[in-house]
């Protein structure tokens, strides 16, 4: 939905909204049973609530398009993700809650470990361990530069944030990590003119670091990719009217939340204490989106079993969410990981909405074959929260 | 269809196009019985028709929102309602026969009821016969404004039309009705700069309106909203080649019929009277819109039954349809107006297009069960016009 339309119909109401994203939801077909994780998970739970609900697919970005998290997520919230697109660095840096000011740029590093010719054998420096990796950003973050403040923190395992505040600076630099082992990192260098004095800011700062990482082997050198400033985006609140909570675990979903305006709220890993921080902030707030992260590395990392045994447990919880009694439940994923493709796909997520005013359709279980037969077809991710906000009666009429 | 492009690619046949709206025609299930108006209605000739249509919903302004009558329209009429949006005192103004000048600035007014204290104890004046509505009107059009020429115009019952005609007049007047009862309707006022001159001339008039309307209890006070100029839209025969009538006996559907270029037939008010009109008139134009408005009402009033008993109605007389033997037929709604929400609603319209060169579907009856089976699926209704048109031979090849 246009914003500026949103902003003229959005109203507010006293119902609650709920967005249940399992990462990497949707999948394909096991070559040796025919049957998609979907199909061959046992979910009689998630199968009444499919019942209960109107059901379709979403298309995250669009046909044949592969999203990120970035992209899948924020369509979801409502941003069309070809036009609200934030730079990798700004993303983890947000996503650690570090105070990213508008005129900052940053970066998402990583440790790698590099051969005495200065060629990389190992992208992720045998992912350090986080401690590991905070002794030695502590370190690099104590580079003096001319001409800009720094910041180096650490993230997980081998990746970190760069940040440079100061005045002028530019996005407009390109990756060092050249996204392949048996070459040497690529020097910085402007991708346009204006990216000029702060391209020269990260050779500093690279050469600086080089002395240092000199006898921190297997992370004896690092790469640089994704240079971005945040973005300024209107948030949820201003266009929709919502009051707006993540109830999400992960760093990355937590900036993404952040982004468009959204309490983080703590919460631990389980699905479990998901539901307890819906449960004891469900007077707070209008819409909580919730994040289940282990799909998607269960599909990422090829394990179909494991992927099942993922959504059997999903099953076993999402009675919770229901008991909570949303006006609105939307249970769906930021974009689909197959397992058979062990990577983000595509495909159409699987996606069902549970409110009081929708029309029955066919589909009886939630899976890719029988939620063919749902009322709402295959639709873009980013028309679910105008359909929500309808059902939840948060939008006013258009129009005389 | 991009206007550019129909211009490019319209022509003119030999063929003629009827557009059937039942007003407000989709709904949801009753939770009693799980079955819509439309399930719940006994329509054997709309099913035999739906047998031989391909079939689908139409969305008429986007997913989740809910359209006003005007937005409605429009899209079936071809024009995007985002972009052809009407202000509603031009519309009413339109829907009268009104001779709305370019310049004119128009509001939709309503009489009401206030207390001593001046605070409004009935909105709609206890919807006051039109009769009475004329009396008092006719005093009203006779005050002297400083600046402007006034017109007050009855509509129905406690409805009025409210024009200003002269020079530098604006739109930018924010509306006097507060849209709820106990308390004062608001004091005339700009929403820009620009309105002040006007706002000025309408505040001139409510204070002139004062003595006039102090003994005419229960319509002792009147409220504008909705000012706006006429619009200047391209006409359905500068953009489609068109020659366009409407046969509609509700104003504001002839208004808004006119606003884009259809001749206004007169017709009576029972869909036989839009029959005769329609043989009548059946050599003089291209396109007919004929619109049933009493679906819409039932739906309003929350009234389940009488909405099955008004489908049954149309289904009673839909034949007279089909022999005229149009070369498209449309059978479709502007908006859903479920009954047991009592208002106009979000979800799609039920949709099918009767012609020669269509494709086979499953959809076999017309309801919204059986129309998710339809071949057109859940489409914009601003493509209606250009799939009538195409199944016309009223559309030349794009492209070579």
């Amino acid at each position: 939905m246009d914003f500026d339309l949103a902003r003229q119909i959005a109203q507010e109401a006293d119902t609650k909204i709920v967005l249940f994203v399992m990462d990497g939801l949707g999948g394909l077909p096991h070559p040796d049973t025919a049957r998609t994780e979907l199909e061959a998970a046992w979910t009689p739970h998630l199968d009444r609530i499919a019942k209960e609900s109107a059901c379709g697919f979403t298309v995250p970005v669009g046909p044949g398009v592969t999203p990120g998290s970035g992209p899948g997520h924020l369509a979801l919230f409502g941003y069309d993700p070809l036009v609200y697109n934030i730079g990798r660095g700004a993303l983890e840096a947000v996503g650690i809650d570090f105070d990213l000011q508008p005129s900052d740029v940053a970066a998402r590093g990583n440790f790698c470990t590099i051969d005495a010719e200065g060629r990389i054998t190992d992208r992720r420096a045998g992912r350090i361990s986080t401690e590991r990796n905070a002794e030695i950003t502590a370190q690099l973050g104590d580079i003096p530069l001319n001409g800009a403040r720094l910041f180096v923190e650490p993230v997980r395992e081998h990746r970190f944030v760069f940040v440079l505040r100061g005045e002028g600076l530019s996005e407009d630099v390109a990756d060092t990590d050249p996204q392949k082992e048996g070459v040497t990192p690529l020097a910085p260098a402007a991708t346009k003119p204006a990216g000029e004095p702060t391209a020269a800011l990260v050779r500093q700062f690279v050469e600086k670091s080089k002395p240092i990482l000199a006898d921190k082997s297997p992370a004896n050198c690092l790469t640089l990719r994704g240079f971005a400033k945040s973005p300024d985006w209107p948030s949820l609140g201003d266009i929709f009217k919502l009051r707006a909570a993540a109830v999400a675990h992960y760093p990355m979903y937590r900036g993404l939340a952040k982004l468009v305006g959204m309490d983080a709220l703590p919460v631990g890993p389980a699905l479990e204490d998901s539901v307890a921080t819906l449960t004891e902030n469900w007077g707070r707030f209008d819409f909580f989106f919730v994040h289940y992260k282990y799909t998607d590395t269960a599909g990422e990392d090829g394990d179909f079993d494991r992927k099942v045994a993922k959504l059997e447990e999903v099953d076993a919880a999402i009675n919770a969410l229901v008991d909570l009694n949303p006006d609105v439940l939307m249970v769906t994923g930021d974009h689909s990981t197959p397992a058979i493709m062990a990577a983000h796909s595509w495909h159409p997520v699987p996606f069902m909405l549970r409110a009081k005013y929708i029309r029955h359709d066919e589909c009886d279980a939630f899976n890719e074959a029988a939620l063919q037969k749902g009322a709402l077809g295959t639709f873009p991710a980013k028309e679910a929260l105008p359909l929500a906000l309808a059902n939840a009666g948060r939008l006013k009429k258009y129009g005389a």
